[in-house]
């Protein structure tokens, strides 16, 4: 079987991914009496008093919401909340494995921002930080803007930021491998959606100079169809000659490809016609923008994908539980770029000697969310 | 230390009282493609394609969420969301324990019926069932019913129906403990809140033909002050003829009285003054109407408690579990009040030879959900 057989089967026997368990004893009258009526009463009346005891005496203080609209899963697109469940049951058991976060799926069948934002708030008093996931942009980006001026929690879409922090950390090692430098090479990026913006912005943090943003219509450009208000503030800030043209364009003698967008956009021939030595982040999921095996072949000297089955693994793992870990250890109320430049920094610290073949620390490594954790709290 | 000390202690050193675990591997990298990508797209298609499957293939299928806005918790009053949190928790662990489904605590910032309706409406896609607990009479009422109404899974207010059923179960009991028939017994309710209102709809379904409710302001009739819409129905049903009084009055050669109300507000000489071998549940928590040893001295035949620590112990704990678990299993869309009638039979006979001191199966017995989940199916 392969591993989408292997995983509808076992998603079928164990019926999803998740299960809660109780930390108290439940076995005696006495038990019943401490974990509920009449001992709760006792936390409840301390709560009351001062609420920030939740983050001490209930889930709060562990607890993330993985939360989506399903408006686009992986790389799936609008396939609804229901069928986002399995996705954020798998980031709740990672946020469990690799940070000791307790997170729980909440899949909204609300899709416009301000229904998004009103039931994120709605539920915001039970978690101590809010992962939004898979909603698809634009809507997106108003949505984390305003949750995070208007929640005292931490809030991040890890669609943008994570991927920012996990991008931004496997361009440096890989820079290091082929011998260039940040701010000297260009940079093309596939996909002006939510982790296309996040890994633009977070570059240009580290440093990245040339930059052109490429989506199903091409290079985005003022004044070109099919623009919103997110890619016109990029587009003015990151070609404000008006550039215009189609991916195969672009990618001509460029260093770096990143694509966060759609299986199969980048051939063999673009990659030929790149500078020396060119990285290619192929990251669009499950299914890749080039295979791996093609884009070595083609000359690549870095490939990395966002999958487990790859060398190079470029995946949110890497950066999401590290992240929350920190900003809940250290009760930080807004997650900032610099704190994800830092965390990205850490990231890509933890490999001693990048080659082509582990630009990044592996995704299993345990102690990465601890380090990432430190190095968001460093910053704050 | 007694239960509150013990309880905040252990609230202290465990952070509540919840912890998320995975039910997959996540050890090497194939387990990773296996739970998370490329594999876990499969069952997002799958689900995709048909949104029942999320039933099968996700935690939908044995999850329920524990809805409060912290409005009404235990007797202890609008403490908040953040406050209500211990309770949510331990009906969670609850649910998990008797009946192994796996429950989250969702403690809601909105307080309106429009507001708790939209926020539980956006998130139910994850969810197999509506647990809602401790929110405000009258406000209960009508989310609630809107609730029920607008969505497709089980929705039930545990504080209304839960106690309707245990309650029921643990009168049948009582009254062949005294040798009395429920369609000949006079009942006194203390408390017009959510637990009086179904307790009392559920007891006229048992069979029980005079009821009196009794309220912070007396007997409830039509044209009182302090009445509402729903206090209004239930008076123009139970007190047709207008009587009015304190529950003192209304106790007077009553053969049953149900506190789901306030500490203190049943006193002895109120037991002295209803018919031979009174029964009295003073149910309210932590702290009920009146203890048991005082109930006894004052001529009690049965008395009962909400608690963990005193015998016969009506507590939802014995129904809710086994409720869900029958609407989860049955794919029941709607819980009807002769499902809870079956349940609350069902209960009752669970207790072989009911006596003074034991009305209900053991909170600890763990067949006890079983029992009542066939009663539901069954009725269904």
């Amino acid at each position: 079987m392969n591993f989408s057989e292997r995983s509808l089967e076992l998603h079928k026997q164990k019926r999803g991914k998740l299960e809660i368990h109780s930390t108290f004893p439940l076995e005696t009258r006495e038990d019943l009496s401490v974990a509920y009526t009449p001992g709760v009463a006792q936390p409840c009346l301390e709560i009351a008093k001062d609420k920030n005891l939740a983050w001490d005496l209930t889930i709060k203080g562990h607890s993330v919401a993985v939360v989506t609209d399903g408006s686009a899963v992986l790389g799936l697109g609008n396939i609804g909340p229901e069928a986002g469940l399995p996705v954020m049951e798998g980031k709740a058991i990672l946020f469990k494995h690799f940070a000791n976060i307790d997170a729980y799926p909440i899949c909204l069948d609300v899709h416009d921002v301000d229904g998004i934002v009103a039931a994120v708030k709605a539920i915001a008093p039970g978690f101590g930080g809010i992962n939004l996931e898979d909603i698809a942009a634009p809507v997106c980006f108003e949505v984390e803007r305003r949750l995070v001026e208007e929640l005292d929690i931490p809030v991040m879409h890890d669609d943008q930021h994570g991927t920012g922090v996990v991008v931004t950390a496997g361009l440096m090692n890989a820079l290091k491998v082929v011998g260039k430098k940040i701010d000297e090479v260009r940079v093309v990026i596939s996909g002006a959606g939510a982790g296309g913006m996040g890994v633009t912005h977070l570059l240009f943090e580290a440093g990245v100079k040339q930059l052109t943003m490429v989506d199903s219509r091409g290079i985005i450009a003022l004044g070109r169809e099919g623009m919103n208000r997110y890619k016109d503030e990029l587009a003015a800030k990151i070609n404000p000659e008006g550039k215009t043209g189609s991916l195969a364009n672009a990618l001509k003698d460029a260093d770096v490809f990143i694509g966060v967008s759609q299986p199969g956009v980048l051939i063999s021939e673009m990659v030929k016609s790149m500078a020396k030595d060119p990285i290619i982040f192929a990251l669009a999921n499950p299914v890749p923008e080039i295979m791996p095996e093609i884009a070595r072949v083609a000359g690549a000297a870095v490939v990395a994908t966002g999958r487990s089955d790859f060398p190079n693994q470029v995946n949110n793992a890497l950066a999401f539980p590290g992240i929350f870990k920190g900003a809940l250890d250290g009760r930080i109320r807004k997650i900032t770029s610099a704190m994800r430049l830092a965390a990205a920094v850490a990231l890509a610290g933890m490999v001693q000697h990048p080659t082509s073949e582990e630009i990044m620390p592996s995704v299993l490594d345990k102690s990465v969310a601890d380090v990432v954790a430190e190095a968001i709290k460093r910053a704050a």
